[in-house]
């Protein structure tokens, strides 16, 4: 007998119907003789409504108290799985994130998980229950205060579950059929990816793929628990994460490229006409740091006439205002001439473990912008992802030509494989 | 200092403004030099509508699960009134029934609370917090599962509370001005009745009044803990009910009759022709508790000709259904002719600790309702009530009659005093 850990996100439980159908499914899961722990989110757009309901009352509400409030989504959504799966003839018991044993840290809106303790989970089961398991919260070490773990935390819960309680596999059941080379609302011929390795599903999630969040896959791959992606809207098989050793067991060629994502969420700010001091640079990031932002990525340029030297990086979009605050306040003292805002601009990026052994990726990728008349405007790499930032109007076309010149688009009837056809 | 317990009902949080005004009134209580502790209910119809969508889901949903689903109501309405408060400057901090301390059985949608452990409430009085609690809910004290007390089971959770607390006083915030002699929608003249008995209190709670709920009264009662029961939406003294002692202190002439309650909710079933046989009328009433219902009053008529006796008692309407059901499945067994179910009836009940000393008050109640041509179908009393029912398309003129035959009309400057001016 395997254990399942399913996690069913707010579109598949937008409604009493919605709910239903999950139900089913559930039960048909335990049907097929499998042990099954659920996890859910709140149903729809209930977070979001919370969220509004607070700012109505209050500005600023206390991350205490706007965690409490947001967790009543999740209260819900289980109370009805549970009902609904009682409807059918099974016995289900619902638990809050704090009565299932997540222990986090006190970090309210964005907690982490320290520790598990699914005493009562396992209790359930033994007793022959269905747990539901409500997701995104968790219950603090020391004050014994109510947490979330951020947007996309029920991803979290579920993996992290599923590693306490040594599960077969952690499903993740969501509106889409799983992870695709690319967004299939920009490339109509973007194909589902069979399988992924955590590494790439990584920067994938990390380069502005929705569908997994990172925190989730970090924890999927330090357990080495398997997630199966898939729609709850379907029977279809999704996308598989696991370790690159299951994947290769499939014995076919792998694509040197994985996917390709796309990011609107950032900005760029420039820092413009440095002057040639020791430290300045690092005075201006600190700056940055400070103001509890994450800088992706830089590009530093300096002029042989004047020597001073211009600055320019990326940013959440949403903290962009803070930054601008938090260097104009700093502009004397280091000397800098002006500093210019720009969220008119996307992020493309390339992601694939072939390219380790595949140098001529980034020419290729520069090309098929080049030919498109694209102007790139940063350019970063790790070792399995080259990023590049493009003016926002060229993104979606970006995203278009690279992956057709990838060999992703579902017309070719096989992936490009470098050394291979040659292109 | 004085510690109070403030309970404010779903009509005060409406809505976000509702919310607002709450906090604003909280944080005058506490700037007056007053400790404060705070029970809400869910804000305006938030658990009607969470009932309807339980039935979306389940036509019979599990109690334990339906708990989990309601007490989602007070989490939201808690955690809003702990931001309202925030943005005032003042530290707030909401707490679940289960954080709170309210330990109950494990009689989901109607528990009763075994015991009260408020640690984290004092705490929190401690480091200067204003505790925001969560009412009608708690946890049970074997499977720790969360738990509702049933409707108007906010005001049990502040009594109980606030008794735990040895708060000075408990101030249960309402959408209306406090207790009346009668409901005013019926009674324009009703006036507010400015202190009450607890004993008074629960015959008006029980008997329909719909101020305060019976099981809060009993706890006050039990804890000699006062109430004030009073309007959230001004400042005016509402009611309070205290020892009779402290009733009399006041030294004015008290009124024989407090006040005339009402109650629409209950029918009657006739079990008529049965034969005379011993046990015949305890099997019938055995058969109707089995079915979880409460009889209110009885009447027992037997026929001089035929030797078989009529039974009617009133019971819950709502518990028609059932109770005929039950008692059509032991017709055989006791051989009765006929039964027969009248929902089209109403009770009213004449309220006051004076009827101890004054035995005129049922000639007087009986020749008002006679004068109105009101034809009593059932009596019963108790040592401070009469009660009698009536047809319901009579109930609203029987308490307009009572109410002014006893002096309870605003227009009379003084109340009947019996010995006095002799009516």
């Amino acid at each position: 007998m395997t254990l399942v850990v399913q996690k069913y996100g707010g579109s598949s439980l937008a409604d009493a119907d919605g709910v239903k159908r999950v139900a089913q499914r559930i039960v048909a899961t335990r049907k097929a003789g499998h042990d099954v722990v659920v996890v859910v989110s709140a149903m729809g757009d209930t977070t979001d409504e919370l969220h509004d309901l607070a700012l109505q009352v209050s500005p600023l509400p206390p991350g205490r108290e706007l965690d409490m409030l947001l967790t009543a989504g999740e209260r819900i959504s289980m109370a009805l799985v549970a009902m609904a799966i009682a409807n059918l003839g099974f016995e289900a018991r619902s638990f809050t994130g704090s009565q299932a044993g997540v222990i986090t840290d006190s970090a309210h809106g964005k907690a982490r998980i320290i520790d598990v303790t699914p005493g009562r989970i396992s209790g359930a089961l033994t007793d022959g229950a269905i747990p539901i398991v409500a997701g995104f919260q968790g219950v603090s070490q020391v004050g014994k205060d109510i947490t979330t773990l951020g947007r996309g935390g029920s991803d979290t819960t579920a993996v992290a579950l599923a590693a306490a309680l040594s599960a077969d596999l952690c499903e993740i059941y969501t509106d889409v059929d799983g992870v695709f080379t690319a967004d299939p609302r920009i490339v109509p011929a973007a194909r589902r990816i069979p399988k992924i390795s955590y590494e790439e599903m990584l920067e994938m999630a990390a380069c502005g793929a929705k569908v997994l969040h990172l925190r989730c896959v970090e924890y999927a791959r330090h357990y080495g628990m398997p997630i199966h992606v898939r729609s709850s809207f379907s029977n279809r098989e999704g996308t598989w994460v696991t370790l690159p050793a299951e994947q290769k067991e499939s014995g076919m060629d792998q694509p040197i490229i994985t996917g390709v994502a796309h990011d609107r969420s950032e900005a760029t700010i420039t820092v413009a006409g440095i002057p040639d001091k020791v430290g300045a640079a690092a005075r201006i990031f600190r700056t940055v740091a400070a103001a509890n932002l994450n800088i992706d990525m830089i590009v530093q340029s300096t002029s042989r006439v004047t020597g001073r030297a211009d600055i320019s990086f990326t940013l959440p979009r949403a903290g962009g205002a803070a930054a601008m605050t938090a260097l104009h306040d700093i502009r004397d003292e280091i000397g800098f001439e002006s500093l210019a805002f720009d969220d008119r601009i996307g992020k493309i990026s390339l992601i694939g473990a072939g390219m380790r052994s595949h140098p001529g990726v980034s020419a290729d990728f520069f090309s098929a912008l080049a030919d498109a008349g694209i102007n790139i405007r940063m350019i970063s790499t790790s070792e399995i992802r080259i990023s590049a930032v493009v003016d926002a109007a060229d993104l979606d076309s970006a995203v278009t030509v690279t992956h057709r010149a990838f060999g992703l688009d579902d017309e070719s009837a096989k992936a490009v494989v470098y050394g291979g056809t040659g292109r």
